[in-house]
């Protein structure tokens, strides 16, 4: 944050240096305010500074001291790193050019910028906690406002020296406002500083940021299994593209709803065996508008809510002003006794996950189901982290537990009878994570899923997805849907990655699930470690601080997926190993040594929880399990069993082209990305150095094409 | 909505249909309660049945009487106008078929089904009035309940004979409760059945039915001016979609931040010439997150809010938890004597739109922002149906309203002291209406959209737009600021369909924007004209029901844009005027004679509003106005001033190409842009017949390619 009179200060270096004078304000502003994309925890313009031949060598100088404020101590590492790669080290020679040019004094001020922009929000803050006192006894005695610093009466704005306060005299003043919400997150270190990272889809899980010469691999996206670059989602969205457009047009009720919609709230009922699925924007606007709309219409509705339920969920709670019981994470007893307390008569909802994201433990949902019947509540489960990635078919946790049961039922649609997922009332999951798209969905009975579209603002007032992107959802949904390797290959991984991770005493929270959460437990250390991974090792695992985990577990999650290669891996441990080093992060053995924290190294909890993917569901006991890769260039000799891979398209073509006359749409749509696919299959053939059994990505097989 | 026992008697009949008997009972229920997607007025069932040799003749004969329940008038002219079309009629010899077939009494059972499912909703009514009544009793002697109808006891559920009251033995029956809510929506009429529409790019305005080969004119999208299907956007979303994949892979603070993120925020806050940007999945996201996070954190905020606000608004401002005082409908006076009940120190929000949708009226901008300055009030401005539509650069009404200086301003982004948009402190557009893509944004002081972006949920904890859709917005954006052709030409043909209907004697509610409703006053009959449309024309303009506009006001809401020809606007006009004979629907001179309704034929309202966009502004008077396109054929005849639209994609490379390194990549992606729409280019330079002066909008240039 700057103040304005910061900003002034700054134009006064305008008349001396060229950069700053041929800069706008507005511009100098956005640049203070914005992190650099390549150093984290410098601002644009200090990095720009760097590259002065004036500022650049005074701005070393200012590294060696403590800077105060927002700085951090990787703020000035970064600004030291960026120094050393240059040559220019503080004292040497290249200090001298400082005395000898001639706007040398003009440039000690502006090296001074650096620590004054830093200071500038702490001496506001202090100047706003001086105007806050003098505005509360000023509103003591003005009746109105009640000794809030946003109130200023008449009389009292005429002190007031922000450029703000001429807007309105004496009037409530927004921008002091919105300055001390800001405020607010800078001192308890929640404010946000997004990366710049832009992922190169032809070289997952690469990505350059904000300058596209500058290359990083990624290990905290989303896109789980690398369906956002699938050659079968990416051929049918360019396809969709062209043929429909780039936007829907409209809502659902008006022109936005098509024919591509309407296959993959079919494609998603069938993955959940329900009735009927609908898309939203989000599944966050899904998980809004549900809970918002049940809480809302069932008379006397009391929700059940896992105290790790994710801000979606708790939003839509919220949002509905029904009655909301909090139970303890994953505890089955907690919540028995909390139901026990309504009768059975009244509206129950019991909301809760099956991966939860940060910690990556998984809800009992079976055992939930038994208290829901129990206890006559409808059960709301968000498979959001987990649609994609568990299940024969990509269904989620959910269908995980009944794995051979769904294996063996395969295509057909009609629910099981007994099954964990059938005994799920309602089920929300995203499009934007595994299936590497965006959007999100609800499925559950006809009824039901007709409520929630004829009521729910949030799914009725706003424009559809477009036909491109729900049609590269439905793709990649049957895609997943109709082949397991992606999900095999990504356990694997996972293992692999938490097994080098405990060689090496690296504290990994224990869970069943492919979330691989690195305990940090200090909030400023977990920026540092993910800075400097990403400014000395060129790997990007965004630090997960409050709010989102309690203060004291702050962590880095690494998220593994079927492309990354053991290459890749190698990297990845070899750079956490030595960063925890240099940052002098706790090891397990340290964290046990101080009886444990968020699951890790406690003496009252297992060190392991056993996977929920088997051996056997991986595909290791049978030697079907795809290969794991090796480097990112020889993706093709790891191509295995092509036979397969087009056995699979084939009837993905077959199950589409089966369907009724008002589908043509789809059929053709899926048609081109079979041949796509065909192309894809034929090269891998013509180049495979072995015909081996089990397929792997497509995109392996194409991406050397 | 069709009832369990309704299901078990079509099952009965499986025996004897060859469709039914290898038909799902799911897949029959979706058919039934499906509507047709040619017809809308009946289900997908009833459509498939009139094709059967058996039930056709059958259903004609019913058709000819009259059908009870939710089946309309115009259901009943759907299936006669089917059999027309077959030469099927009702006491011809064709009906001497269902006499000999071996499965004659089956059939007329069969036949009987079309009128059971529509009687079946109404029976189910009754009898759960019946068990309402029975459960009120019940549970006024069980003490748990308090009368409501899904409570049920122990006792008493053992008469339910639902097979939802088997799951729930004696609990809440939620499945009831849903059916109970749907009820309550088809009986007032407002339960929705969306239109299969797909919207061809290359075939801009026509779409496909659910079946591909069955074709429509587009008259009610809010792809305003077909930026859907822009070569530029199309092209720059390619390009995209190749390099950066289907999905952003994250949240903006997780591995989804991406350049063209910051890019296409950078595009907008200079588009509204504000300090910052930020986008959302939806403007409806928009609305709601901005909203409801100010109204939750500004201390003793009270919202003022426009009766006709959107949804998006009003859930925003409930979901804040704020005081909300209504004010009417663009009333200044009721305004300013809401306004002045409170403290001007006290935090206010005036939260308005610029062109309201649904009436087409427009906001007193520039006045509300002297009550907000006079009372010390924050503005917020939705201008959703505005952004891309008004202006000299598309910033919306606000800009237009100092139409000469913000065009001269041209691409400087710095505000315009004292002009309405400068006043104006938080506006929100939407990327999916005029600008063709989707997603929403919020654009404000640099400290305004900071504290949103930290500390609204539904902004933080959502995946962020793919790279894909935020560049292809982008192109869309930066395409419509350079480039007032569209605009220009949309108008004009506003202009031209109001005169239409205005000879004709057709109710256009006055207004001085681009929206044209044809009021109705009368739900059944405004579904029922627009079915008539769409199965007698082949033009789809869908029907505005309560509770998106008042009972009594039902409408057809008609969008013009600048792509429709003379030709189709002749097809419209002659089609509404047959279709308001035959329905026998109120004309403009009816209403008057009754005192007028909604503005339309009222005493004490003008007739006539003059449309914001002057004959200047539209460049009527000095020709340098784009020409109307006669026929969708002859595209390239109409195309005009070459060199202008080669300018112009020289002005938007260039300007991009001055931006800083870390921007290479819109860079790119224009510069490819501009390559393509050079291409189109050359095409209209080598074979248009006149070299004309103003542009039209490249699609044009190259649709005939």
């Amino acid at each position: 944050m700057m103040s304005m009179d910061k900003l002034s200060n700054l134009s006064r270096f305008k008349s001396s240096c060229p950069f700053l004078g041929r800069t706008q304000q507005s511009t100098l502003r956005t640049l203070c305010t914005s992190t650099s994309s390549r150093f984290p925890s410098i601002s644009q313009l200090t990095e720009r500074a760097t590259k002065c031949p004036v500022m650049g060598p005074a701005l070393q100088t200012r590294s060696t001291q403590i800077v105060a404020g927002y700085a951090s101590v990787a703020g000035n590492a970064d600004v030291t790193s960026l120094h050393h790669s240059k040559g220019i080290f503080p004292g040497s020679g290249n200090m001298a050019g400082i005395e000898k040019c001639p706007h040398a004094s003009a440039a000690r001020a502006a090296a001074r910028m650096a620590e004054d922009l830093a200071a500038a929000a702490k001496t506001k803050a202090k100047e706003e906690a001086k105007q806050k006192a003098a505005a509360a006894a000023a509103s003591a005695k003005a009746a109105t406002a009640g000794g809030c610093p946003f109130h200023q009466t008449a009389g009292s704005s005429a002190s007031a020296q922000t450029p703000e306060a001429n807007k309105a005299p004496a009037g409530f003043n927004y921008e002091k406002f919105y300055d001390v919400e800001l405020e607010k997150k800078h001192k308890d270190k929640s404010y946000r500083y997004f990366n710049n990272i832009n992922r190169l889809a032809a070289r997952f899980p690469v990505a350059h940021t904000g300058n596209v010469k500058e290359e990083v691999e990624v290990w905290c996206a989303n896109d789980y299994l690398g369906m956002g670059n699938n050659p079968v989602v990416l051929e049918t969205m360019h396809r969709s593209l062209d043929k429909y457009g780039a936007g829907a047009g409209g809502t659902r009720n008006i022109a936005g709803n098509g024919a591509l919609h309407l296959a993959l709230e079919e494609e998603l009922a069938t993955l959940h065996r329900k009735e009927s699925a609908l898309v939203f924007s989000s599944c966050y606007v899904a998980n809004d508008a549900t809970l918002s709309t049940l809480g809302s219409k069932l008379p006397d509705c009391v929700f059940f809510s896992d105290t790790m339920n994710h801000a979606s969920m708790i939003q839509g709670m919220r949002h509905s002003g029904a009655k909301k019981v909090l139970f303890k994470h994953n505890d089955l007893a907690d919540l028995e006794a909390k139901l026990q307390m309504y009768p059975k008569t009244q509206a129950k909802i019991i909301a809760f996950e099956s991966v939860y994201s940060m910690c990556g433990s998984i809800g009992p949902i079976k055992e939930i189901c038994d208290l829901a019947e129990k206890y006559g509540a409808l059960t709301f489960l968000d498979e959001v982290h987990a649609v994609g990635l568990y299940g024969p078919r990509g269904a989620g946790v959910a269908e995980h537990l009944d794995y051979d049961a769904h294996k063996q039922a395969g295509e057909n649609p009609a629910p099981i009878k007994g099954s964990v997922m059938d005994r799920i009332d309602i089920i929300t999951g995203t499009l934007a994570k595994a299936y590497g798209t965006v959007g999100g969905y609800i499925a559950g009975s006809h009824d039901f899923v007709d409520m929630i579209r004829s009521y729910s603002p949030g799914f009725i007032f706003t424009t559809s997805l477009p036909p491109a992107t729900v049609a590269g959802a439905q793709a990649s949904v049957a895609y997943q849907k109709a082949y397991v390797g992606d999900r095999q290959l990504k356990q694997i991984n996972v293992r692999e990655v938490k097994k080098r991770f405990e060689q090496i005493d690296i504290p990994v929270v224990p869970g069943p699930s492919h979330i691989v959460p690195l305990l940090v437990g200090d909030a400023a250390l977990a920026k540092a470690a993910s800075d400097r991974l990403l400014a000395e090792h060129n790997i990007y695992v965004q630090s997960i601080n409050y709010p989102t985990v309690a203060v004291g577990e702050e962590r880095l999650r690494v998220t593994v997926t079927p492309r990354h290669t053991l290459e890749q891996i190698d990297k990845l441990i070899a750079a956490v190993d030595q960063t925890f080093t240099e940052l002098g992060i706790n090891r397990l053995s340290d964290w046990s040594a101080v009886g444990g924290r968020a699951g890790v190294g406690m003496a009252d909890r297992p060190a392991h929880v056993d996977p929920i993917w088997t051996d056997e569901q991986m595909g290791v006991t049978d030697g079907t399990a795809p290969r794991v890769l090796r480097t990112g260039q020889s993706a093709v000799v790891d191509a295995r069993a092509v036979g397969v891979t087009r056995g699979l398209f084939d009837e993905l073509l077959g199950k589409v082209a089966a369907k009724e006359d008002g589908e043509t749409v789809v059929r053709e749509t899926l048609a081109s990305a079979t041949l796509k696919m065909g192309k894809g299959v034929r090269h891998a053939h013509e180049h495979a150095s072995e015909v081996p059994r089990a397929p792997v990505s497509l995109l392996e097989v194409t991406s050397s094409a």
